[in-house]
């Protein structure tokens, strides 16, 4: 389940143009704190086992707020929703640079969200969101740290070249996508973790200039090549390459797996689940789009994309 | 006292190339370590009583290394140096985003930093350089969030526009140094810390188009004319300001503050400590610089500048 | 009269979803230039003598556009509304360098405006906002070339820390507002401009946790304060330093002036010009905004803010 | 051939160190046109017919130059030079956002460069670094807008992730460097250039940790591989695409060439050149670094890396 104060802010009494869990009024923070915990409630009702928190918070101008106070009450806060966790329920605390506000986030890197997931306790883990960083920042290696903490949580895959921009996975830095997957392979069979469960994949791409199906198409292959490719990766002479500080030789190795076509290989895997060869070109030949438009059509009126 | 593997490098066997606290060799590891060990006696022979580590690991290219061993091997190394340190001592954690690396660096940022000193103990702190963040980073908010996990241990100040430029301390952003030292009055009353000896304060700017001394001259001039504008925030009213989402209010109070001509105060208590009025006009006046020149003539050829 | 196609197209028939000028359809393009040259008539009735473009034109993908039609489609675009200009009207070309397209822009830096000013003739010019740059830009360097080529038209003032934020003018920024304004007074002077008639001075700064009245008063009280700094510095003295590679002494003349509180200058010159000496404290005094959410009232639901 | 005020420096004896082609002093101005009409006629002796300026020139703090007169002083600089080419010369002006300098640089942009590069004539391009621009920069759309111009001169091709980092071609970036080379393919055909030919293609990568021979194999591989795939494009298909609008259409045109194995393609070429099927596996299965460190050796000391 998602909770998110800005985009839920219609259904509640309290603004939260000043904050939600941050709030200088105890009243907006409980405010926050409750409608997390209904998130909660129905995220049961739906069989979920995990509560992501983004938070607008923060600030737009110097002195709007008290940086600690800021800090301690979001801890506060979240440390209310931290205590109604079912107990095999994780607690996802997202970061992000900027905006909506434009001086300053609450949970602005992952150095503030570890920081708020290690005071929580072990059910509370940091998301990374590929588009939430400053530009520059060498997110792979975030992603290796958090691993090595044990306080990955999850991942909102998409791309974007200046900010939360969004773009369609792979669609800007695909190397930058392969060397992340790398990261969670090796990251994640060091702590022998299930690949497919013990993280949260989710997919936070969408612009509206793509039919956002085929958008979501384009994703999703762009994550299988990623993933096929860091498999693919010989750990074993990297891993040497390493000790010898062999630079040029492990970029080599790297290389290698990321210039190998692996279109086939996920093509095939996806036949073999009875799934289409090539989903994009399906989806098209079918003109499912228009088809589920028109079946929408029936009862509502189609917005166009 | 200072240790630097990277510019210390002139005096030891085994190369940093690649790496010193994070190197794949114990060996390399162990020399960095001893090197520190040995800063901190002559430290003691000169009485002071704190060790900034500033690591150049890191690497330049994706495959290197492995992150999560270089930070492992990076914290037994630390580790080492931290069980080594009087116990009147602190060891300083210094973070840099990128250079002289040019992929990742292995104490990248405050998160990492910050990680380092808790896993380390009460005896380490994080070290603030202002020109070592990526494009756009808040320094205030991270200098607050230190002060709040009580954790921040000193600066470098310089200024910079690019990187990690070195410039004259205030001559580029000269109102994000006032709110950086905004928040360290705030932050250190709050914790009850003497503005004067419980942090380290270092100037790490210098120039090569500029006479040195006078660079410091205006470094210095620029780092109290900041700390004097932030004496002089209102903190009552902006307290207030901020209880009441008083946004505008806010900027008014931090911007009286600001734009006050704080010179002649300031000059007024260099005098009463027996200082000149205007350092820089009279080490301009009395061309104590040549004199220097003068004097060092005598036993060394002057470089000039 | 400002004209941007992005925000006026719901009274327009054809989509602007892939752009306006640089459409690969002839018929959206001459839409958009339709558009403009009836923007042009109603600012005649209102008596302009400019007209300000800007284009959300670009795109979110690579591939999306051919780079160069796309540039040779906006040329002719804009040729065709150039040649409906009335001969005593100015044409401002606005760039930006991301937002609302995240791959590329049409008119991106001042490089792309510059070159379309040029081709289009000598009633052409281009228009810098402050927060359309790239991170670190140096925006006055940017002011001082395109006065030194005599294409400076005009400007639109805001302040940003991320990306165009369109944060109150000098609230995060202040001393690089007074060195845009040094340029401008030196430039213009060197060119033999008149201050106030010859650029087109805009604010567009607004945020919504602000009262927008506050904002703007906020905003030209920045504006006049960097501006009297400006007009303070010592321009023999400088030239000097400049000529005599002086640089810490350079340094020293400019922050003279930026450090000296003009706010009583300013003030003074608001009162015999008729107007309050403080107008934010005059308007809380007052409750003016209350006053005018009562008048309005009268005819209208007022939407608070 | 290359000129570079700032490398050359050591034979010169006005100094450098406040510019060179911006000098206040017409006197060092001269020494840095006669140093480049020199090089002229070194290269006139190597049959070399081109001249690439790249200078270092700039400024560090505010108020250090007259941006105006800076940029004059090195246009009437260039201009003297450009007047001592031979007729069948071309002259590159070189730009770059920052480093050495760290406030300003007088040829700073791609903007910068091609003001000049028109203004001096026929002539004089621009030469296009990959490391010189401010995060974020879309440099291929800057590469389509020069070949729009008939000003691209050339490139110097080098990858990095923060700065001029001059790392490995390839090595960060590798999608970017594709989309790169679709842009020159299909600016060239456009404008009726030979690939080889009419562009001057360097590349100026390298780092200390690696072996510059393996750096440049490296380099070389990564280029044949982003040409190759560039010509892969179905340009065809990509018109129809971006006439239609059909974004993701034109996405899949570029990933299917960008994700093809166009190694064995590349290395049938080599072969069939008469060169080596793995130019890397090759020079290390043969010790070539170690002969001819062997072979120098005999007359000179070798200096490891």
């Amino acid at each position: 389940m998602n909770s998110n104060t800005f985009q839920d802010q219609k259904d509640q009494k309290l603004s939260y143009k000043f904050g939600s869990m941050q709030h200088v009024d105890k009243g907006v923070r409980q405010q926050a704190v409750d409608h997390n915990i209904e998130v909660i409630k129905y995220g049961q009702e739906l069989g979920s086992t995990s509560l992501t928190v983004w938070l607008a918070d923060g600030s737009s101008f110097p002195g709007q707020l008290n940086f600690r106070n800021a800090f301690n009450n979001t801890l506060e806060s979240l440390q209310s929703v931290y205590d109604a966790l079912p107990d095999d329920w994780k607690i996802f605390v997202e970061y992000k640079a900027f905006e909506p506000n434009f001086y300053s986030t609450t949970v602005g890197d992952w150095g503030q969200s570890l920081l708020y997931a290690n005071k929580l306790g072990e059910k509370a883990y940091t998301l990374v969101d590929l588009g939430h960083h400053l530009p520059n920042a060498n997110i792979e290696q975030i992603v290796a740290l958090l691993l090595n903490e044990q306080k990955l949580g999850g991942f909102h895959f998409n791309d974007s070249k200046y900010g939360d921009d969004d773009l369609t996975v792979g669609s800007i830095k695909p190397y930058q996508l392969f060397l992340i997957f790398k990261e969670l392979v090796e990251g994640m069979d060091a702590r022998g973790l299930n690949h497919a469960t013990d993280l949260g994949w989710m997919i936070d791409a969408s612009h509206n200039i793509k039919d956002p199906l085929e958008d979501l198409l384009q994703s999703v292959e762009a994550i299988k090549l990623a993933y096929a490719q860091a498999l693919l990766v010989n750990s074993k002479a990297l891993n040497d390459a390493q000790l010898n500080n062999d630079v040029a030789g492990a970029q080599e190795i790297l290389q290698d797996a990321y210039r190998t076509d692996l279109r086939p290989v996920v093509a095939e895997a996806r036949l073999r689940a009875g799934a289409a060869l090539n989903p994009l070109g399906l989806y098209r030949e079918q003109q499912i789009r228009q088809q589920l438009i028109g079946k929408r059509g029936e009862q509502t009126v189609a917005t166009g994309l």
